[in-house]
Formats: C-alpha cells, sequence, structure tokens
C-alpha cells in the first residue's frame, strides 16, 4: 500500500529562548528533525516522505544534511503562514497513488513504532485515524469570568500521525482556512466525516520548550517501543 | 502567615509494573515523596506538613524514613478508600490556627517554587487557588459513540497545590462523595466557592508511570525554579 507521511515544521525556537528553529536543535546528537523523519522510514519502509519547513529554513536544512550526512529520501516543500497553508503545500506533492496520507509534527520524534502502525491500520480501515491518550491532569474549561470543573474521562489529547484516506484529506482542504482548526482532524471533521481514534504512546510529546527537550532526550535512552 | 500543606500518596505501583508504590520509588536517589516534602519545607519554612499515606504503607515509610534519614517534620496519617476520603483524613489533622490549606499530590515532586508562591498568594487573597496550564495538544471530547474537537484555547490542565482558606475547604469536604470529585477544586466548587487559577510550571507532572519517572529524573538534573 502507497503511503505518504508529510512532516510540518513550522516553528521558530521563540519559546526555546533559541535563534534555532526547534526542529533543528540537537537531541542525542542530531537535529529532533532528523529522529523523527528516521522514525517514519524505519516503521513505513517505502513510504514517500515530505517534509514542510518555512521558506527561510531550507537552506538551513540542506546544510544539516550534509552535516549529519543524513540520507534519508525525502522530498522538501515551502511551508505556509499558517499550519493549516503548511499542510495543503504539502498536499500537493503527495503522490497521486498514494491511498493514505498521514500529517506528523516534525516536533514529535517520539512517536512510538505501534502509535504509527495504529494509525495506518485504523485509517486504511475506516478512512481516518488520529492517535490519543487519556489527560494525567483534571482539566477545567474556562470562559469570560468562569472556570469550572470537567469531566476528565470524557476528554483525549490528541496526538500525530494523523492519517486519512488521501481522497478524505485533499478534499477537507480544499475549504477556506477557519480559526477553529488547530489539527488536520478538525479539518477533516469540519467536512462531514467523522474521526477515529486509536492509542498514542505518552511519550510522544511534541518538543516546544527547553524542558521538552530534555525529557526527550531522557526518553530516547529508553529501549525503543 | 499559619500555612498546612495535605501531602496525599494514595497511589499503587500497578502501573509502574512495580510492586513498590511509585510514591516510594527512587527518583534521583531517593522516594519521590522525600523530594516533594523538601520542596515544600523549603518554599514555605515552617508550614504543617500532614502526609497521608493508605494503612500499609506507614510501617514501609517509617523505614525508609531511618534508611535516608529523613528529617523533615511531618504528620503522618491514614488515607482512606478514595482522594476524596483520604484529603478528609488529613484534614482532620490540620492544625485550627492555619489560615490556608493546600493539597498537594505526593508524586508531583517537580512542583515549582514559583507555582507554591503564586498559589499562595492568590489564595490567602481570593481564598482559593489552583495552578493550571494550556494544554500542548489538541483536545478531543468524546461521547458514546462520537468525538468532536473542542476549542483548545478554552482548557487548562490542573496541577497541584490546591490551595483554599481554611474555613472554605473544611466546609466542602463536609459533603458526602461524589465521583465528579477529580481533585479538591470541583470538591470546594461544588459547594458553590468560585476557583481562581494561577500559572502552574509544566514541569509538575504527576508521577504515574516508567516514563515519568524518567522524565522527572532529567528535569531534577535542571537548575532549580
Amino acid at each position: 500500500m502507497e503511503i505518504s507521511i508529510i512532516i510540518v515544521a513550522g516553528g521558530s525556537g521563540t519559546r526555546m529562548g533559541s535563534s534555532t528553529p526547534k526542529q533543528f536543535l540537537g537531541l542525542a546528537g542530531r537535529p529532533v528533525l532528523m529522529h523523527t523523519i528516521e522514525k517514519f522510514s524505519t516503521v513505513l519502509p517505502g513510504a514517500e516522505i515530505i517534509l514542510v519547513l518555512p521558506q527561510n529554513q531550507l537552506q538551513q536544512w540542506e546544510q544539516l544534511i550534509k552535516d549529519f550526512s543524513f540520507n534519508i529520501p525525502h522530498k522538501s516543500c515551502v511551508g505556509g503562514e499558517t499550519r493549516f497553508q503548511s499542510v495543503k503545500n504539502g498536499l500537493e506533492k503527495v503522490n497521486p497513488n498514494s491511498l493514505l496520507v498521514g500529517v506528523h509534527d516534525g516536533v514529535r520524534p517520539l512517536v512510538s513504532s505501534n502509535t504509527i502502525k495504529s494509525c495506518i491500520s485504523l485509517a486504511s480501515e475506516k478512512g481516518s485515524a488520529i492517535p490519543v491518550v487519556m489527560p494525567a491532569d483534571s482539566i477545567r474549561r474556562i470562559s469570560k469570568d468562569k472556570n469550572i470543573a470537567v469531566t476528565r474521562d470524557e476528554f483525549r489529547m490528541v496526538q500525530t500521525p494523523q492519517v486519512f484516506k488521501r481522497d478524505i484529506i485533499l478534499s477537507a482542504y480544499q475549504k477556506e482556512f477557519n480559526s477553529s482548526f488547530t489539527d488536520d482532524a478538525s479539518v477533516v471533521e469540519a467536512e462531514g466525516f467523522d474521526i477515529f481514534l486509536c492509542d498514542g504512546n505518552y511519550e510522544n510529546i511534541k518538543i516546544t520548550t527547553p524542558s521538552d527537550l530534555i525529557i526527550a532526550e531522557a526518553l530516547l535512552k529508553k529501549e525503543p517501543n
């Protein structure tokens, strides 16, 4: 089965207190993004990997590829102003023969093999699949001048990869951008499709702060899952 | 100002795959719980610390105190079947002169000084204070046969310590137990009091899995905050 994985990495280093974009920061000796790409290449050999980066980071990425002799085949493509536009740009590069398209955050290198396989398997059956985990903390909902406890069991924390049949995600991304689109599932859902959930892995964190980088480094030393 | 901190540690080692209760597991060379107690003792010198443990763990705790020459003053008290009952038991030990009572999860040793101070300060002004952080992931709400995206900005992830004026938490805990009580704020809220939010720290995780222990170990090596 042909599979395409779009890896979106649009972040700056602002919250990291660094001028290096977070996807390029060193993690166990290599840029975060290389770990992410390698994970998909290992779990899904032969899958098409499309990397979406801001225009002003493409050159730096090319240099990193040389510096680290990184040789995993992938296409690069220029992102947009929003994550929505970046994914849309990535979708244009997708091989028309692909049956499934997954979208993954470049700064989630700790996605497990099981998470990736579960998403692929469920999406090929149902048309969509996103990995979720139970919230570890209590949750409150806030409004202008109030906040109230909600029933934690009714909520799930959403990770990536978010995987869809190619036709479904292509048609969903024809829409105009809407600020309620926080991830691909919300775009596909707005098109009227049901979203199916599978188990993510708790380690599959999004690296956005210096603490996250420390956490990721420690988790990488664990045995692979 | 007199302050009492109730530290609740009711967990078993089940999710850890260990026969040792998670609060007793080693973290940077000492049981998790000792880090937690020390943090409050350092940030709030003179505060009364009340540790609530299951009946069958008290003896082991006494032994650990000897083994590690742990000399931070605290009272121990026996927990109940539920977290609600454990907190209620702890409340019975609170010094009647205390103006504020904080309740903290024993397995959150990484609470920052700032988080503790913010909660104390806000609670002494408003009557209640709980630390929250923005969710790092998208969130979905699930029901019997559907799940939908929610607006992430409207939600906050809740941590501890949850701090209240003594009268408020005492009166709230007079109620019968209700399964919607996932934390102290939900109990106090059910009594009709408003809950006030302050900034938690992302590192303030609840240690419940082996990965969490690895994460905590790595974060402890960072400079203190």
